[in-house]
């Protein structure tokens, strides 16, 4: 098969970003082929501009396009909390929530010894400097519930230890709108252990 | 939820594209703001270029950066044969099976009354014409196996009756490798109606 040469380049693009297989690159690049060109140049500058405008915020690490990032940056925003997560998508998780008003602080990952990632290669260092300036009441772990998340919630709990700070960690439970039937036993465990009186 | 701006304007580009909904549409957008500057870079160029260089190519109707297409400019295709499609994605279905080496044409559509296409908005009098001066001796309809591109085949067959050309039309059965057990009534049908003894 030849696809005719600026089409082929424009495929293989599409199937470099993650999810995005052969079949779907194709119909996205035609879909490309059919859209206003002018748009199309729209689309070209958003991905330029985006990436370009990348910063890291120097207070929370989070990615930005201002320095301090737009939360650290917010009068509005308690300072007496600061949720540790692992990546910048996860502030737009508990963002959605829209029940969450304090700080956050990205780690830019997580402790995973067998990919060499131990805690010198996260945004630690800053989130102790960070607690000694601010003085917050509490630090919320939302790392992931799994290994690697649980191994940093650890790891944090423990040097967190010397700032008599309340140290906590997201609950672990069924999921709202799941089947008890259908949750695996980990999550199963962990909701029965964190049962609540009501 | 507030994205900061740039961001914000890349997942919206990225939902404009079918079936990307918003959070694979923020996936892709983090993904992007992931790579290294310069491959974003080429990613726009390659949007503008493969948009910029569209062509429709003057004899097949197909898309091309360069006019006549690839297919028709090519010697070794054999001009007997002109295989008539709906979309140019059609034409690189066709092409992956390496089993034609024939002339295509392209409809860029299927009549379809309810959504006001008929005859007129399609890729047709180019046929009939490109028809007249080559004289093909097989007109291979492969339109889509549903009422449109029925009903475009069989108008098609009406038109071509003058010619004293063999029409034909792909062979409609069972999916190699699918199962007798879940092929639905009308496949079903018409995998009987075309058996062949073996």
């Amino acid at each position: 098969m030849r696809y005719y040469d600026s089409l082929a380049r424009l495929i293989a693009q599409f199937q470099k970003l993650p999810g995005i297989g052969s079949k779907t690159a194709q119909r996205l690049a035609f879909y490309i082929l059919k859209m206003p060109e002018p748009e199309v140049r729209e689309f070209a500058a958003a991905l330029v501009e985006a990436r370009a405008k990348l910063l890291t915020c120097s207070v929370c690490g989070n990615m930005t396009d201002s320095d301090p990032c737009h939360i650290c940056s917010d009068p509005r925003r308690e300072r007496k909390y600061i949720c540790v997560v692992q990546e910048p998508r996860d502030v737009l998780a508990l963002e959605r929530t829209n029940e969450y008003r304090g700080q956050y602080h990205v780690l830019n990952g997580a402790i995973s010894p067998l990919d060499g990632i131990g805690p010198d290669e996260l945004n630690i260092k800053s989130l102790l400097a960070r607690i000694r300036q601010e003085k917050p009441e509490e630090i919320i772990v939302a790392t992931n519930p799994n290994v690697q998340g649980e191994a940093t919630a650890m790891y944090l709990a423990q040097i967190l230890k010397p700032f008599d700070i309340r140290v906590t960690r997201l609950a672990l439970g069924l999921p709202v709108g799941g089947d008890l039937e259908y949750a695996d036993e980990m999550t199963l465990a962990r909701a029965l252990e964190g049962r609540k009186k009501i």
